[in-house]
């Protein structure tokens, strides 16, 4: 790990990723190929690029059954215990309708409403995440989105991963496409014979899929744009060493580009966490990616201090901050830019990455300086009300007549001086 | 305008508009160059685009005095009073943070924070936009953004528009950049001598600021990718015909591409209404745009009934919806897509372009199906907050690490076990 000890966080200007200028032609290919060709276009995909000659694009209901077979009973519980705490937590973000009165004769408001349909990408390959499922999903769900959609590439066995199928099942979602990739996206935003299009695009997946959700970008919604994710912890001796270098390897088996950082005011502490990290990372099966996360992106940055903690932390804007001092609340007033926030040494990340309800979707590499965990707002979009009376009106009319004349836009000041004129009449 | 008497909505499908691949590649040009040439580079496009030569790129103190001269007083007055409206209305939207016990042991919530800095396009050319200097600002500053920043091109007097510096005034934004198109964008974005970067760029622009906006979008949040604007108009006898005519034109004097849509159950009030439409036309100083607007985009939809007139509003998802019926209370249930809503015959749409508080940025192009108006939610994000007991952890712990090996995440599992077997040492 990189040790930082002179407060200079350069390496967090390395971090936006160029993507090629050869990986976004391919994908607009791609894109143009979906529209065209429809689900003939995702199945020669799916052939070329996951190997798999698919007799459908919709997975089956036996294929749903048979994969729930294969995922053991403990996993099935730990599934639904999770899908209930993520229902819990969401169900708290969900916005109001309201109108009221502002001043005499006027009422306004907001008026909330589901968006109509949405898709949730579930990455597939060698992998298999039903967490990314119920993450993605459950939100929609809460929000009262009537069409939700999932999209997974096939794996090698021909079918989506059995814990998809199964996360799916428990929360009752059953139009599912064995389809993945920038085709799977294009599908969604274009559809295709198979395919309605949704109005909106969540979940995130790999460098083609966050290009071709850039690119459809505008044609339909999408969430945000999923990049390389950081854990940042704060940590001193008041946290085992131990603990602590193993949830920065639970980020950093993620992905090579995953970034695990260790802020702390000791460095002996630091060099306990780093020992940890190289002993630990030993006989992790996914040794080979944490490996190289952490020798290329691991960071043990050196502070004077919580308050100077909170800066590194707030430049970082990490996916995942643990604050696993002494006193984790007074640090978190100062914390202004991070997506999710884990406090005390027991709140370990993959208590929220599976389990306690928040959102695992998270903004990633930085953005979470202007961004959030996906959520029940993302499902979601106001309408906003206006009601003016005659007396509201005519009490108005004048000041507004002015302002869009100023503006230069007469037609707008007629509108307004028609109903001032004529409001005896149709009063 | 053209009547749609069999319900047949298909031109809805060629409201997309496809970017051309020239115009795309100017705009990176343009993004390439700002950020290799900084300033120099928003001289040299200034020069070339606006014809303007700057001495400075922030507009200075003397010349927003000299400009807020020329503005005349009751339009100051109109500015002032909008802005009272747009910030007790907007006030009214701020979300609270919260922490809230979930099962024993486990605290959940959610952090609000507002974003450090958003930079705030205003179209410029030959209008000029105050309001959108309230509407694009004032949520901002509602949310607790510290840094709002202007950008808008220089008129051919070599300044920002007078109203433009005259509403900045009003609301107390002094960082006004004179700078406009797909290189204030990319100034924004990626910053120069003169201009910090923001985290995030809102407010309507011609194409070139919207294909700017998409190309930096991952790097830089933004708000949405403004298209041509809607106002859809349900009405019957209860309206004066003049009065929804001059709402229909009010939109369409905006732009040529504008599409302004009457719904009605009446073929004689349409009639009625297409006539004014015509004669009011011709006396408007905008009538050029309004007409090709009118000619081109103007529809008068026949509908059986309220039902049907929902149905219609839903597919179109415009971005100004004006109820003019008798009943106006009775349809709103059934709009699930419009951006704003104006309830009733007096709510012509220009009592809220200026004046009642609600935003006027808002989803234009069908994208209220997805989207919101611009909104102090624009303008912070959330941080969930994780908390996690020893004794929560001990109960929930075997669950998670089954659920992450299953994943194929070892290392998620043993950060969670580590502390299920050391909790006695630390506890």
């Amino acid at each position: 790990m990189e040790w930082i000890k002179d407060g200079n966080l350069d390496f967090l200007k390395k971090r936006k990723i160029e993507a090629r200028e050869e990986a976004q032609k391919s994908v607009a290919e791609i894109i143009a190929k979906v529209k065209s060709d429809g689900d003939q276009a995702l199945l020669d995909y799916t052939r070329q690029f996951d190997g798999i000659g698919l007799a459908s694009i919709l997975a089956s209901e036996a294929d749903k059954n048979e994969a729930v077979r294969h995922v053991p009973e403990p996993v099935l519980a730990a599934i639904k215990q999770a899908a209930k705490n993520i229902y819990a937590f969401h169900k708290k973000q969900m916005p109001k309708s309201w109108t009221e009165p502002a001043e005499q004769g006027v009422v306004l408001g907001q008026k909330v409403t589901p968006l109509d349909s949405v898709g949730v990408y579930v990455p597939g390959g060698t992998a298999c995440y039903p967490s990314s499922v119920l993450m993605g999903a459950i939100p929609a769900l809460v929000a009262g989105v009537k069409r939700v959609v999932l999209v997974s590439p096939p794996q090698k066995n021909g079918r989506i991963a059995d814990g998809v199928f199964a996360a799916a099942n428990e929360i009752g979602i059953d139009e599912i496409y064995q389809v993945g990739g920038a085709q799977a996206i294009a599908a969604l935003a274009y559809g295709t014979e198979s395919i309605r299009p949704v109005d909106k695009i969540v979940g995130p997946g790999n460098l083609y899929v966050m290009l071709a959700k850039k690119q459809v970008f505008g044609d339909v919604a999408i969430d945000s744009l999923a990049g390389p994710s950081e854990i940042a912890i704060v940590a001193d001796e008041a946290s085992d060493p131990a603990w602590i270098a193993a949830d920065l390897l639970s980020q950093a088996e993620h992905d090579r580009l995953s970034m695990p950082i260790l802020v702390t005011v000791s460095e002996a502490f630091g060099k306990q966490v780093e020992q940890e990290v190289m002993k630990q990372l030993k006989d992790l099966p996914r040794t080979d990616i944490a490996s190289e996360s952490v020798n290329r992106q691991g960071k043990i940055i050196l502070v004077s201090g919580l308050s100077e903690a909170a800066q590194v932390i707030n430049s970082i804007a990490p996916e995942h901050l643990e604050l696993a001092t002494g006193d984790p609340h007074a640090l978190l007033p100062l914390i202004r830019h991070a997506g999710a926030i884990f406090l005390g040494k027991y709140s370990s990340e993959p208590v929220g990455d599976y389990f306690a309800g928040p959102n695992h979707i998270i903004p990633t590499n930085g953005s979470a300086r202007y961004a959030s965990p996906l959520g029940v707002e993302s499902f979601i979009k106001r309408s906003s009300i206006i009601e003016y009376s005659n007396d509201a009106l005519q009490a108005n009319g004048q000041a507004i007549a002015a302002f869009a004349r100023f503006e230069g836009l007469e037609g707008h000041a007629r509108a307004v001086e028609k109903r001032m004129e004529g409001a005896v009449v149709h009063g």
